[in-house]
Parts: C-alpha cells; structure tokens; sequence
C-alpha cells in the first residue's frame, strides 16, 4: 500500500495557537471545547490539567476560563466578565476578524448576511456581534437568499471554513439583489490549503481517510471534496475505527486531515494503515 | 406580418429628462453628442437650436453648454467651468451615481475596477472622478482581473448599461482574490427592463428589428440578447435601413429599441416594416 500525506494538512495557526495558549493555564476550563477533536481535549486535560465546561452555571466554579478557538457569544463573554472570571482568549484571530466586521457594519446600518452553519458556535458567536438581530441573517446556500428582506445595503461575512467557490456564488446572487454588497473574505487561508492539497490528492488516491472530529466544519469539508473523485473516503476521528477490509483491492491511500487535528493522532492513522495493509 | 413591440422599450428617464433640459436651452450647445442618435441630435438642433460641439475649442465659441447624458470627465467639466461657459448639466443621475462612488471609494484608499467598455464617454467620465488613477482599472470581462494589481480593499462599479449576469461573474470573480469587495449595483433598472423585454419578445419572434444608434451600448447589448434566440437580427438606426427581403418567409416580427431612440423613429419603422410586408 502507497500512503501519501496531502501537501497540507491538519492544524492550523488558530488551533496552534489556542493549545498553546491553554496549555499556559493549567487548572483552568475552556468554555465549550477549545477545539473540536476530543482527543487531543483528553491530552490537554490529563497532561496540562486543563478542564471542559459546556455551561455558565458550571463556568462559575472555576477562576480562570479559556475561550474556545470559535469564539463565544458576546452575551456570554459579558456574563463571564461581570462574574468577575479571568478570561483567557484563545478565540482565532480569524474568527475575531468576522466579528469585528458584523458588529462595525450592523452599527453602520448594513443588512448582515453570514454564510455559514446556524448551529456552529463560530457563527453563533460571530452573530451575536450584530447590533441589528432583526437584519441580520445565516444562510447555507444562495438559494436561502430569495425572499430575505435585506434593504439596500449589505455586508457579507462568511464561516472561515466555508468553500470559497460556494461564497462566491452567494456574492453573485447578492449583487442583483441589492445597491450596495460589501463582501469580507473572511474565509480562512489554512482552509484554502488543505482543501486544495486535499482535491489534489484525491484525484491520485483509491481510497481517503479523513482524520477529524465528526463535528468539525473543516474536516467535513474536505471529505465532501474527497467524495467528489473517488467512492472509498472514510472521515474517521482516529484509528481505533480503521478498518481492514477498506483497504481490499486498494493501492494509493491517501491521508488528510481537518484543522483541529493534532500530529499525534495522524502518526497513529498512518501507523495502524500501514499494519493493517502490511503483506503477510 | 404580426408585428410586435417589446413590453419595455425606447427612452429611459434619463434620456427624457435630457432631451427635456435641452429643449429648455435654445442657443446653446452639448458637448459631445447628448445621447447615442443621429436623428433625434439633428431634430434638436433644426426644432430647438441645439447645437452640437465635440471639443473645448469649438465650444469656446459658445456661452451655454449642455453636459450629455453619458457625462463628462472632471478635467473637461472643471475646464468649461474655469472658462466661465454656463453649465447645464444634462447627466443621467444614474451616471453621476458611479462618478460620485469612485470619487468618494478611491479618496478612501479602495482599487477601482469598472466594469464597462473603456472608450465609452461614460466610463470615461466615471473613471476620470478617481483620485488614484494608477490604481483604477477597467475591464470588460472577468478574464481580465487575472494579473490586476488590485490591492486588499477593492471597490467595483458598472457602466449603467452593462449585463447583469457579467457583473455578478466579475464580483464573484474578485472575491476571491480580495480581502474586501464593495460592489455597488449601478446598473440602471431602465436596462434590465429593456433586455428582460427584449428576451421575452425574441423568444417567440423570428425576425427582430432592434433600433437604436450605432455606438449605442444598450442597443447593441439588445441585439447580442436577440442573437442568442435566432438568427434574424437587425441592428438599425432609422427605417431607411430596412430591406423587404429580410422578412421573406417570416411570420413574427418583433421591434425593441435602445434607450436613446425616440418614439417618433420607431413608429417610422413600424410604418415601413408594415408597407413592405403588406400583402400585394
């Protein structure tokens, strides 16, 4: 069996970022998990005494609170401060950026429109910075935009791990609709890479393994693009769930990984392919 | 013959409006052609004594001048001022909108891209309203913005009579490649009329008699709509154009005109379609 890591791949500087920050903190909590793989969650609580809390209830008994790389709402990072916590904000600067954006352009009176996952707490947070709720709306798919009241003027920000070609295509639905579309590439570089190494790779591989929390954005991206070239891609959180018979008949395996994906978890991927397909 | 008018067709507010300022102005003079026909220019000028000036030295013999609806550049504009001519400004404020965008957008520090055809006197007159004209650029199509050294921060405008399908292909295109993109939708509602009438009429047609001025861009966006739906096109500028052979063997005739063309000149081809089909 050929194993070949895509060209980019796994963490990015947000997530870097914000493990080194947490791990700078021990007997503190992130608020909501810092980033999505639980693995490398365990790895940070076990070894750096760094905890997990999902609610402002259980925040309240802990001193410091670590804010996830995806942001929180503005709401609760108020919350969080009037109790009095010390936060540490391990939020990425790219997700910052969008916030920024939603806020400065919802105060100057812009129709916000976010393409990206209601239910992703980047967005949530991102759209919690809105002074205008009422004008401020999340879409998944240009044709959302039909029949949203938007007025004359709007601003778009995108989920840093949406696909650049489906953004552009909302922008373009956009342009008709209104006078005036003010467009943030809000789109995260890192996720450009591994999407392009990703397509590259999976345009040579008979088989792909995804590696990547089943909830995260990014790596549900890149096993949508591998779906695109071949049937055998697999998006799996570790290696505990490779299995044998995937690689029947295969040559070219081809390895990637979302952005919240640690090395260590990928060198276990690759250690476990290489056994499984070992020749007797 | 069944002869059929498209719903939308003809003059558009800033045309009339025009051709009533001038109306207004005996004894004067526009500067370059008021609007894109011949016929129209010459029955000013015998009816109303309007005259016809094509540069600043000619119209240094005159005391009134008309600015055309297409505009003019600033540098021409600040000279016929400083040359104490009275000024009549007869632009379309459809255009004066994109002159004012690019103003305020390059005074800002934006790159400008244009969408519209860079011999035209109203691009002409919009571009000339920037203020980094090194960082100005216009395009007719989004092949073009491949190489363009556009900056961060881009602000795109387009020419009143552009498609607006292209438009959002050049947006969609540039977003991209910028970290902001402010699109202003400048394209006039007049053409969107014209061209959806257009379309409408040349589907069930099969001969169109498309009228308007030669250098008219809204009337040749018309005729290139019509190409896509048969092969009968026939771009004219009066009924002394018109050839009886061209509608051997056709049923449905449908008549559309550019923004420029007087009603008076398509009742003119009206008449002459109908004499030379008339059944002997």
């Amino acid at each position: 069996m050929k194993i070949e890591l895509a060209k980019s791949y796994g963490f990015c500087y947000g997530v870097k970022r914000a493990i080194n920050i947490a791990e700078k903190h021990p007997n503190s909590v992130t608020f909501g998990p810092l980033i999505h793989n639980k693995d490398e969650i365990e790895r940070l609580e076990k070894k750096h005494q760094v905890g997990l809390v999902e609610t402002l209830e259980e925040a309240k008994k802990y001193d410091t609170v670590i804010i996830r790389t995806h942001g929180i709402t503005k709401e609760r990072l108020k919350r969080l401060k009037s109790e009095g916590k010390k936060i540490i904000n391990a939020t990425c600067p790219y997700v910052t950026t969008p916030q920024q954006i939603v806020e400065k352009m919802s105060k100057e009176g812009y129709t916000i429109v976010i393409f990206g996952d209601k239910q992703h707490p980047e967005i949530q947070g991102v759209a919690s910075y809105s002074v205008l709720p009422e004008k401020t709306f999340t879409i998944l798919s240009e044709d959302e935009i039909i029949g949203l009241p938007l007025g004359p003027k709007v601003a778009l920000v995108a989920q840093t791990t949406r696909k650049p070609e489906a953004y552009q295509r909302i922008a373009a639905k956009l342009v008709a609709r209104v006078q005036e579309l003010r467009v943030f590439n809000t789109i995260c570089n890192a996720t450009f890479e591994n999407q392009a190494a990703t397509e590259e790779l999976a345009r040579k591989s008979d088989i792909m393994i995804i590696v990547g929390g089943k909830n995260s954005s990014n790596t549900k991206q890149l096993f949508y693009i591998c779906q695109n070239y071949l049937d055998s891609c697999y998006h799996i959180e570790n290696s505990n769930e490779i299995k044998a018979a995937w690689f029947d008949g295969k040559e070219r395996c081809g390895v990637t990984a979302g952005a919240s994906t640690p090395d260590w978890i990928i060198e276990d991927v690759i250690a476990k392919i290489k056994e499984l397909t070992k020749e007797s």
